[in-house]
Order: C-alpha cells, then sequence, then structure tokens
C-alpha cells in the first residue's frame, strides 16, 4: 500500500509509491558514455586549460602557482554587478534591478572527471573556492542570500560538460528559502530544539537509511525523500553557515561527498544530479535555529502537473532500499 | 540588465535574464512530429477505442452512448482508495496510509489530438468530467484536496501519446498549497482585496500581457512568470473554488483553453506542457479570501541546481513579448 510520509524539518508530505516501486539497481542509467570514459582535454572546451581566454577573467585560482580549481563571473550572468538594489515599482509589482553575482568554479583542469570520481583532496578545493568566494561576497551590502550550487549532466540542467559548479549571490531572500527557516524557527520555539539534529540522532539510532558517516558528517536518505536517492549531507555540530566550516570540518566534508558521490556515480552509473549548499541568508548568519547541510538531488523522475502543483513528490522507491544499496557500493572500487 | 520582478499573488521573485533573452519564436520546437500529424488510431494504445478492458474499469464516460471522454482509475496509481487516514508515527516521523484517488481523463477517442487542437465542445466534456468526478469525491471524508492537471509531453512528465489528463485527490493539503492560500489570506486581511482581483485589474488596464479574454476569463503572461510563456486563466468571478463554476462558465473556460492552447500549438510548434487547476483545498472551498484558477507552464526550460536550491526561477524571456507573440497567434489557424 503506498505511505504519506512526512520531513520533520521541512514539513512536506512525500508519496511512497510502493506500487510503482522499482528496485535500486533498475535506477541506473543505462547506454550512455560516463564522464571518465570521455577525452581528458578538449580542445574546443571553454574551460580546458589554455582555453582560459575564453571565459571572463580568473577571480580565484586554487592554488596559487597551477590550478586545480578557477572562478570566474559567468558569460552569461542571471545577475550583473553594476547598479543599485533600489526596490520600485511597476504598476502594482515590485521590481529589482537584477544585481547580484553569478560565478563558474572550474573543479578540474581534466574534462573528464566528476565529484564522483575525484578524489577528496580534489573536491576540497571547490569547496574552498565557495567558501573564499561567499566570504567576499558577502561583504558587499546589496546580496542577502548565496546558493552554491551544482548541476552534473543535461536532466540536472548541466549545458557543458567540463566539471564545474556555480554560486549564484541574490538581492533578495526567496520565499522558498524563507519558508524553510521559519518551519526551523517554530520548531526551535516549540520545542526547544532543532529539527534536523533531532533527525540526525533518530537517523543514527535506525541505521536504516545512513549511506556513510565520520567525525564531522552523517549521509542518509531522508525517511521522506522526495526523490529517488535524494541524500542529505548533515554536519554534527549544529550551525546556521556552510562558511564558517574550520578546515577540518571542511577536509571531512570533502571526505563525505567524495563517498557518497563515488557511491552514487557507480552505483548508478553517473546519473545527473545537482547538488545544493542549504546555508543561512546572509542577514540570518548567526540566527542559532539554523542547521545548515547539503542536499544531493539525483533527477531519475521528472516533475510532472501533479509536483509542480502541489511541491509535493511521488517517489517510486523506498528510502531504506535506497540507502542499503549506496551504503553496499564501493565508492573507490576502479572504473571500467 | 536583468531585472527581479515579483508575483503579486505569489511573493514569488524572478530573475527575468534579459542578457540570457531570446526571441519568442526561438523557443519553438524543431525537429519533432507533431500530435496531429500522428496516426489517428494505434492498435496497441491501451486509451484508444476498443482496448477499454486493457485499463481499469470505466468510472464516468461523457457522452453516455459512445464515449468521447473517458475516466478510470490508474493502473499504477501513486494513492489507493482502501484504508483508513490514521496519522501515525515511525520514530519521530509523522506517516499515514497512502489513501486516495489518482484517475485518469481520456480526453478524445482520436489519438493524435490535443486540447490545442481539440475544438472548445471537445475541451468542455473533459472539464466536466473533472467537475463530475470532483464533486463525487469531495464527498469522502479522508480526501483534503484534489489537484486537475495535464502532462503534455514527455518533458512534461507525460508517458503515454493518446491525450489524457488527470485528477489526484490527496488526505493532505500539501505544504506549498497552503503557502499560496496564506498569502492570499494575509493579502486579503492587509487590503481587504484579493491579490489576484488586482491582478486582473492592471493586466486589463495595462494590456501589454494579455493573450485573449471572454465573457467570463481573462489569459495572460504574469508580469512575473516564472517560466518562458507561463500563462494564466483567470476568473472574472472571484471565488475559491473550480467545482462551483457555472455551465456558461465551464463553456467560457473551454473556449479560451482552446484559444490559449491553440495559440501554443501553433506559434511553438507543439510544445510540452504541464496545465493545473489551481483550486481551494475541500476543507477551504468557501474561504471567501481564495480565487481559484489555471497556470499552464510550458516545459521548455530546465529546473537546476539554483531553482530548486530557491524555488525561484530564471526566465530567459521577456512576458511582455511572449504575450504579444501569442497574442498574434491564430488560435484557429489550418494545421499542416
Amino acid at each position: 500500500m503506498p505511505e504519506l510520509r512526512q520531513n520533520l524539518a521541512t514539513q512536506e508530505w512525500v508519496v511512497i509509491a510502493t506500487e510503482r516501486a522499482r528496485r535500486p539497481h533498475d535506477f541506473a542509467v543505462s547506454d550512455r558514455i560516463l564522464t571518465h570514459q570521455r577525452p581528458e582535454y578538449v580542445k574546443t572546451c571553454p574551460f580546458c586549460p589554455g582555453n582560459e581566454d575564453h571565459t571572463r577573467p580568473t577571480l580565484l585560482q586554487l592554488p596559487d602557482e597551477k590550478w586545480l580549481v578557477r572562478v570566474f563571473s559567468n558569460l552569461y550572468p542571471a545577475l550583473t554587478l553594476d547598479g543599485s538594489r533600489d526596490l520600485n515599482f511597476s504598476g502594482i509589482y515590485r521590481r529589482l534591478n537584477g544585481v547580484g553575482y553569478h560565478e563558474v568554479i572550474v573543479e578540474s583542469p581534466r574534462h573528464n572527471t566528476t565529484p564522483g570520481t575525484q578524489t577528496s583532496e580534489e573536491i576540497l578545493f571547490t569547496l574552498k573556492a565557495f567558501q573564499e568566494r561567499g566570504r567576499e561576497i558577502i561583504a558587499d551590502r546589496r546580496i542577502e542570500h548565496i546558493v552554491y550550487f551544482k548541476n552534473h549532466g543535461s536532466s540536472a540542467g548541466g549545458s557543458l560538460e567540463h566539471p564545474h559548479s556555480q554560486l549564484v549571490a541574490l538581492p533578495v531572500v526567496p520565499a522558498e528559502t524563507r519558508r524553510r527557516i521559519e518551519i526551523q524557527r517554530a520548531f526551535f520555539d516549540d520545542s526547544f530544539t532543532c529539527s534536523i539534529c533531532e533527525m540526525l540522532e533518530e537517523e543514527s539510532d535506525d541505521g536504516r537509511r545512513i549511506i556513510d558517516s565520520n567525525s564531522c558528517f552523517t549521509a542518509f536518505i531522508p525517511y521522506a525523500a522526495s526523490a529517488p536517492f535524494l541524500v542529505w549531507i548533515v554536519p554534527h555540530r549544529h550551525g546556521p553557515t556552510f562558511l564558517d566550516q574550520l578546515p577540518h570540518e571542511l577536509q571531512a566534508l570533502a571526505e563525505i561527498m567524495k563517498s557518497v558521490l563515488g557511491r552514487l556515480y557507480r552505483g548508478l552509473h553517473d546519473p545527473d544530479y545537482n547538488y545544493i549548499i542549504r546555508t543561512a541568508p546572509v542577514r540570518d548568519s548567526s540566527s542559532a535555529y539554523i542547521h545548515w547541510y547539503i542536499s544531493i538531488v539525483p533527477r531519475i523522475t521528472k516533475a510532472a502537473g501533479f509536483e509542480i502543483s502541489t511541491g509535493m513528490f511521488i517517489n517510486p522507491s523506498l528510502p531504506e532500499e535506497s540507502a542499503k544499496f549506496l551504503h553496499e557500493q564501493l565508492p573507490d572500487s576502479p572504473l571500467s
């Protein structure tokens, strides 16, 4: 019988559609060239080494001497740096100049790699770049919120193959971001605890949905996961923002990301996915009831009319089964 | 310069990305077989006439004698009819039995038609079927909300070609549905008016975003449309629910849907889309601050990490330009 489950931290209900359920390996992608099977260098790729002048100027590169990670403004930015953030009106509607930042983080000089096949040292450079750029951008008083994300593969909105992630710094707090924070705050007001800390404790005790954990982070499939193989990576230290993660925490984060993304890559044959760092808005960066985390969303199912209408999802997989499958993968096994 | 615009009724901000903007005709689909170019009858199609026993039993057919529209339960339902709606717990999490309705409305005996090429008389049968089934289902006390929608094409989650729409009756009010209603209520409490009535007046006065209107409905692209060619069809008579539309209103709705979907079909070459009837939850069916409407969402752009993270969208088109383009299409011109 199908089941409705509610996520404790977002209050969203999800339909776990057992009548439509498939086994974990049925979700594996077939008939495609995996990232590591592509060429290591592509002459026409604007992100490959030697083509640095095909992009906007470098804002940051790590390490300094010879880049492994490189940051620059998007060539077709959704937002631009110039101008003020004056609120004005068009008839009854509010409008703003589209001021903000839209940056690309190239994650490797190699064309045919991806976090699922990278080492944790490589992933750590990307996380450091996010932090370094984020810390600089929040000093701009026009910015309310920064979104750090990756689009891997065309179903996930990725338009270029070369491994890269992005950040967008916004002059507003999005309504959905605000809604999630309000729910965390209301939970805290009612219970004097954090809903995400509670989930972390519950998941660790239960164990069935855990994929991996280390000294600072636990990765699990939420009880009410809205999509097959959706994973949360939650920091053990309660706190509102990714930007204040200490070096040893960032290291542990890189390790668990490598573990989870490596398992997805091997278990499901390089599925398209997005990952998102859900961190506090700039002016909430010391709101003690917020707990930041990372959400990894494989793009295996499609949002249709029902999902667009309700914001509610139908998940044709069982979180416990998917977690067991990922837990049993070897994140580091040789690639063929 | 890019621009942020806020939707008055949903409070959601959207980025109108002028730097990435394309002209309206650039969004037209190319290289595909349009719906009307397919065969009229497909022997293996479970929804074609003669194959009625390949589906669940008929719940309703219109007209009575020889069906033009036929309703039955989904073969792989997301929710099932049996069981109670008891709230219970799994550890700290809430869960429910997945009780509810999941029905398919076949919109025509002909395989190669779609609302964009149908007559308003044909569309009217579908709307009548929605109303008749909805009125029966709300008598079931386990049901809190009904979603009426169509998935046209594979990018919109449509898995079968034969024209059909669906309804899902849920045992909960989805969090996103509740959020939209709360915003309508707060607007009413503050201003003693309805935000959607205000939009209707503003759009009619301004005129630049209007696609079509008749005695009972106006179709326009919202000022802060979250996707290219997203259209709202708004009833002139303020009221919470689609189910209490009178026969002459349903007739006018069929006519304007034919007009809008016909323009999309011809202007953009049969794009994939979802439409959604945004009507009040069952227990809000006399909440006087709610204004129901229809949203048509062409699936031309993809939600990526940014959109998943924020619920905010980047629209690479200008609503005024898209509306002018659709307004100038002939919804009834011959098909080639």
